[in-house]
Formats: C-alpha cells, structure tokens, sequence
C-alpha cells in the first residue's frame, strides 16, 4: 500500500542548511521508493514564483503558493519536501493547517555560522549594502514556536538531522490518524 | 502496477464546455481508482494566479504558471484535467513539451453557441462594453492545429466527449512509449 503524503516545511535562515538537508533525505526516501519531490524557494524563484520580490506582502505570497502546490502533491501520496526561508510564523501555519499532513522542520543554526558559511555571498551583499531586508540582519524571523522537528546545523551531522526526519515520518506513517501536532 | 500520469489539457472559448467535460471525466476516472486533479483556470485565479489579468503577458504567466503545477502532479502519477480558456497555440506547445505526457483536447463549440450558453454573463457583460479584451470578441483565440482529441459540444453529448478521452488515455496507457504527438 501506497503511504499518505506529506508535506516536510524546512525554515531556517539563509545559509542554516535547509536545502542541503532536504536533498539529502530526498536522496534517501527514492532510494526507499518513495515519491517525492523537493520545493526549493530559491530554485521556484526562477520559475512559479519569479515575479514576487521579498516584501513581507510578496513573501507570504511566495509561501502561499508554494504551500498550495506542496499540498497538490502531498494529497496524491507525494513526499513533499519544502525548503525555503518562510520567517513569517502566521503564514506557515495558516499552511500547515491547510495541507493537514505536515511536519514543521526548524533548521537552526546561530546567525554568526550561517554569516560565516555564506554559500551564497548574500550576508557579504548585505553587509555592503547592496540588499536590504534581509532576514535575520534587517528583517525579521519569526521563530516556529513548537516545530515538530529542530536541527542544530552547527552541531550535529546532515545524516543525524536527516535521520530525525526519517524518524518522525515513520511515526506519521505508522499512526497516520495522528495529527501532524501530535508528532 | 500504477498507470503513468499524464496531463489533459482542454482549451476552447468561455462556454465552450471545457469544464463540465473535465469535472465529468474527473468522477469516472476517480470511480475507477485513479488518482485526478482537475486544475480549472477559473479556480485558479482565485488563489494560484489570483494576481494576474488578461494582458497577453498575463494570460501567458497563467499558462507556464499551470503547467508547471500540472507538471509536478504529472510526473508523480496523477492525471491532471486542466481547464482553461488558453487562447495562445505557442505557450499551449510550450507547455505540452515541458510536460511530455500530454494531449491536447479541443473543445470547440461555434462563437455563437458559446454566446448563448453564456453560463457567467461574460457575453453579455462584454456586449455591454464592461470587459474588454474578451476571447473570441475583441481577443484573438489560435485553434489548435492538430489537438489528439477534438469535441463539437454542441453536437455530442458530454459523455461521447468523455469517452472520446478514455480512449486516448488507453491508447495512451497501452503503449506509453508513444509521444503524445503519436496518439
């Protein structure tokens, strides 16, 4: 039998690991067999989302119509892995509770690492102003109050935090009746 | 063995009766256990595309916007009824080649038959010079030149035209291997 679908919502600031852990557990779950498609904010900018920019107005847009495609999918029995920065608590709950099957992933690491990493050179920019509003320097992150998921990226391993996911599905798998805030 | 997705794209005019053959087919193949979306353009624009209008820049981002959801849900083994007007045969093509399993249903009813159904009083509203830029009116629509299935809905029943389309899903079916331009 097919398992239920779900949607896996990675928040986290910019450079905390979000798409590095989301495309290593998809690697994972098709190894399994699994159905799954990774939603990558950055990625979607090119494409569903490329018009919106990153007002507070446009990023809950964004997170809105990336939880309405995430939702699409997870209902058809997809795995569903969302990574995108999402700082704004209301509007991933308003949809978490829309898409029902759901697991909230805090990816977490403090602001120095994620400056110090920078992957994309976006804290660099900012610094010498080239981009303003960025989360976490002047703009804000709204914290997930009870995610049911929390990675310390700066202390423990990819596999360790993909191995909490992996966890916490097999937990909605076994007792789908469970509320995913229940998990 | 699950069957391979695929998407059904029906373009025609407003009141032409895309959407009442689409829902129809959605409830018998839904009965026969496969997994269905309906994506309804109307629908759509009031959460997934709610920002664009009618411009044809609009009406393009709408279709790219749309197809790659019908994408997504394609490749992961849904059959995805699409319903919208789509007046533009490049970016319909465009599409069509993104997605690969695709067929392309014409439902063609003359302007004048569409007129007098006229189920949302657009006709009348635009007769009345309150929209302007309206398909078929004062807009262009471009035929499909070779849709894999066509429908004269005001000269078969909505059920000969469903059962034209389970046809072609099972042509399709029996040798996905075929390009949709083959069936």
């Amino acid at each position: 039998m097919e398992p239920d679908g779900i949607t896996v919502w990675f928040t986290g600031l910019s450079g905390a690991g979000k798409s590095t852990i989301a495309t290593e557990l998809a690697k994972i779950l098709r190894w399994q067999g699994y159905k799954v498609e990774v939603l990558d904010g950055d990625i979607l900018r090119k494409s569903l989302t490329r018009d919106l920019g990153y007002s507070r107005a446009d990023r809950d847009k964004n997170i809105l119509r990336i939880g309405f495609v995430a939702n699409l999918l997870s209902r058809n029995g997809v795995i569903v892995l969302v990574s995108v920065l999402s700082p704004y608590r209301d509007i991933r709950e308003e949809v978490g509770r829309e898409i029902g099957n759901f697991i909230e992933v805090y990816v977490k690491a403090p602001l120095e690492v994620c400056q110090e990493r920078d992957v994309k050179g976006l804290y660099k920019r900012t610094r010498a102003g080239e981009i303003r509003g960025f989360t976490g320097i002047d703009d804000p992150y709204e914290l997930p109050l009870q995610p049911q998921v929390e990675f310390l990226t700066n202390r423990e391993t990819v596999t360790e935090s993909v191995a909490k996911v992996m966890d916490k599905l097999e937990v909605f798998w076994a007792s789908p009746a469970l509320s995913s805030a229940q998990l």
